[in-house]
């Protein structure tokens, strides 16, 4: 491993972005936040002080610096696709946050740059696969006591934020993104067919979503069902449920005191996904610094992020025609092998 | 409430029809087992011993009988039309084991001759609706702590008995019908469209079920899942989550000590289905006799009978289809509602 | 079994005498209650009518009756002993709630007693036998899974009832003998040594108590501690956990849904013991019916009963001493072998 | 915070030691291994090469080697002591694994050295306090949910190591030595009578341990029991329960997936403190380096080292006189308010 610490540009400082600015600067043994653009340059400034970084406003001066080594990218969702292919260009690594693009065509368009690099550069944002919740449920199917898994079921249940709104697309290329990656993930499988059901969220909205049930079918047989919640009401909380041959799994995620007050018992469950996910998020820039310093970029790929997003374009279709969707992919390149 | 016990003829000494005579004879307050029916003279001998009854092989005659009050009938499924029917037309109460016929047409018959009778006599054997775990979470529901409910998962799963194969319409008109009554009774809600997809148990019967999931829409905008499987692996559990609006629940119903050993924890599940609905069984049987001494027979009705079986319709049609396919179902007469 | 109902006679009636009237008259199979009796007339006869018995005011003559089979005496603690010697007089069955008698010398009387009838007429009301999460534990150990137990723990969480003070001595004699009996039915070993300390309940009451804790060493070189709380907080509660020489168990005793809202996912606990006992009294009085119809009574007997006093006496030495104090009993007789 | 790592020397390479030296030189920020101490030269090399450090087998240079900025103390119990003092000699601030001290009187020397130093130099290695079960319990006593603690219950059960016979004098001061001071954290008082009871492992050796109980007051009038095994037949599991005024609380640590095959549900427990606890020993050793170089040692003092070996002292004294015992301890200095 390199005895030098990478510099790491951080190109958005809104909430994952100044999380990840942060986890570099003090908790990712080996790394250094160089630099932290935002296009509002008070946030960058004020994340960049934190992290004892300087704060610029412009991302393509950022990734050519040569003074910076790796780039983390959690600017808004449109802006990924571009930037990523910036970096490829730079021949730089990169963390993108999901979803890695936000058209299927621009997700294919990194996959064949980075194909053109050669190299592997491109880690998409998929924390749960160092989530221990997630991770211990992989070690467990791969162990073979539950036998070869048929049915996945996700759970992503969000409180509801002011006064937001969430269209039944957003809910889908942003937030059930990572359940769809979670269930390739663990179930070692693809998406065939897709089909979306979700409960607006205003009457006269039809399309805003307060609750959506994916039902996918796998190109192994299996079946799987996602669950999202906008206001669940009473936290945030992610979980998943395998059904194999020989039995069946669910993670286990809370891990606070149980309490006994006022009639009942009770445990606390996350209040947002900050607090779900902050041991993940730790690990997942420690991983992938480590990674890159001995040499050899791991976790989610670019077509990882492209997979997921393909499975996103049948959820949109099925949204827009009510009816199951095919979906849609090019082959894999024996390079994602 | 009157002073003599009730006298049940009960036929039909399979596993069901025993359970349930042995819970009348010894466990039934103000009942008594009069008669017990079967085909077989062996089998309804012993069961009419252990109960104290007389054994006999004609049920027709049984249920003319001026001596017997009132017929549980626990024969083969193909059977339970006609002898509901019979009963009806002797102006008895019945408790009928589910499904109440094994068609949607006899099903509507019996609806009609209750209908004509003009006053109650069936009840079907969805005991669920007395299981404490269930009716602890219709009492939760019918606080309203939770909102109006808007999404239903229902779990069934089975250990694998032996070397049977279950067809996935057995799957859905013996087993899943238990859910779809669960699904109507707890949502409050009839289903408009069913989905069925499942794994087959054996590669080359495609119509065997390993696993289903029934994917369903209410009438108020809700939306189900129930899930059945025919091997566990583990054992026997059944289980229901509600997403309402203001929060979600579901069943506990494991009850066996936790255990510390050889490297984890452990609770032991249910072997069987009459291990964990035993204390349901009786709690059915002792409520159903109460409310024919206290002249107001309760529970699932004739009508709850029908309309799982409009459910189970609907999810046989998507068996052979493919397809999402309508429930189609007779006006709900006042007399239900 | 007898072809007739036994003829029970239920003595007080107050919380615990109409439970146990309600139980016999309209969930006990095989038992009517012919008589009901209290000091209070007014009490007496709103017990009588809902059971369909008379109400009588004097004891005496209640278990001379002829018409009487057998008594279940429910009446205040400072009585159990005389009315269970009268009872045993008479030849009759008896259920006598717990204490047995509130003096060990009583206690003794009534053993000998018994020893002088000859025949087994007493079962003391420790019905935490027949509740299903403690006869699972039971079970549990009976199977060798834990091996030999080394360590008892119970717990008996009540709620505050109103401005009850309880002074340590009647959480001793009346309470925490329930756990006396648990502890040695379970480990089955007996304790030599006790030690009791405990929290006042108000500071200017040195005797009375909120949390009680016992320290015992038993015969068989296991140790147990008994904690009694009067004022949980949240609800009423007993749990046991028993360390075996191969690993650990625990009662596991919360049914009811788990209900995710408002910041944390909750499980209600019983709020007080007629909830949480409900289906261990009803078993207990039909199991009492049931071997008393058959000829043979069951159940935790008069030895029990003197042998819990016996800790309790230890216990109430204790209080006094501050010390550990050893257990004085007579020799188990042989009939109690 | 220093712009430079702090350079850190590990004295001792055992199970714990070489745990810490990992710890430090992979994933504490902010920290490097400097040297690595053992008179075990091989041990101690490769320790020291997985680390990038230099390998030596003298303490005392190494403390007094001005290269290095902090010492953590891992060696064997009985050297803790001189090297603790040795570091506070040099004026370097020490991390050093519990117990602080073997004898009472070392670990009154050792706060006596840090007076006298007039600096807070010493840390001890009480890592519960930044577990996440652990902290959390704490984040809600300060809160005041459950009123003012009443009652403290921890356990501490271990898996049997092959063949070692632990003597009751080691399991309390190197093993219930941590539950001590989590008492002391949790419950805000002081421990003032103890009382210790044991099983003996090996019948031929009355002084082995294999389940220990120690009954402690505490000089807020409150009420303790440790419990602990040397062969819990299942892993490694810490917990602690609270009953406050209230209401009740305990930690839950299990975050493994919960199981259904073969007959039952299943979650996996640790297997040893180095599964249970790693987290919580990556967050202590990060802790340290931060506090130091913000010039702000934090953390277990010297005083709580001194005082876990209070409450250890009367212990022994218990399990020699088999009776209880008063706790003997110095005035808190001021310094340690």
């Amino acid at each position: 491993m390199s005895a030098n610490s990478l510099q790491v540009a951080v190109i958005g400082t809104g909430a994952i972005g100044s999380l990840h600015a942060t986890n570099l600067a003090l908790h990712t043994k080996g790394a250094r936040v160089s630099a932290v653009m935002d296009i509002d340059r008070e946030r960058a400034d004020a994340v960049a002080q934190a992290c004892g970084a300087r704060a610029v406003t412009d991302a393509a001066d950022l990734i050519a610096d040569p003074a910076v080594d790796a780039i983390l990218i959690a600017s808004p969702d449109a802006s990924h696709a571009e930037l990523c292919l910036a970096a490829i260009a730079a021949g730089k690594p990169v963390l993108c946050e999901k979803p890695l693009a936000t058209s299927l065509a621009d997700a294919e368009r990194i996959v064949n740059a980075e194909l053109a690099a050669g190299e592997r550069l491109v880690r998409v944002g998929f924390m749960r696969q160092v989530d221990p919740a997630h991770s211990d449920l992989q070690a467990l199917l791969a162990s073979g006591q539950l036998g070869a898994p048929l049915r996945f079921r996700g759970t992503h249940f969000n409180p509801r934020r002011g006064d937001t709104i969430i269209r039944i697309e957003g809910a889908i290329v942003n937030s059930l993104i990572h359940d769809m990656h979670s269930l390739r993930w663990l179930m070692s499988a693809e998406v065939q067919n897709a089909l979306v059901q979700w409960l607006p969220d205003r009457a006269d909205m039809p399309r805003s979503a307060r609750f959506a049930l994916a039902h996918l079918t796998l190109d192994n047989g299996g079946l799987a069902t996602l669950e999202w919640s906008g206001d669940s009401g009473y936290g945030y909380e992610v979980g998943v449920e395998i059904v194999g041959e020989l039995g069946t799994a669910q993670t286990h995620s809370h891990s606070s005191p149980t309490i006994r007050r006022g009639g009942g018992l009770s445990q606390a469950v996350s209040p947002d996904w900050q607090d779900r996910f902050a041991e993940a998020y730790r690990i997942e820039t420690q991983d992938w610094v480590d990674s890159i310093r001995q040499g050899a970029p791991t976790g989610p790929s670019a077509w990882d992020g492209y997979m997921s997003l393909v499975i996103a374009d049948a959820c949109l279709r099925s949204a827009d025609s009510g009816l199951p969707e095919l979906t849609r992919a090019i082959d894999r390149p024996a390079f994602y092998a």
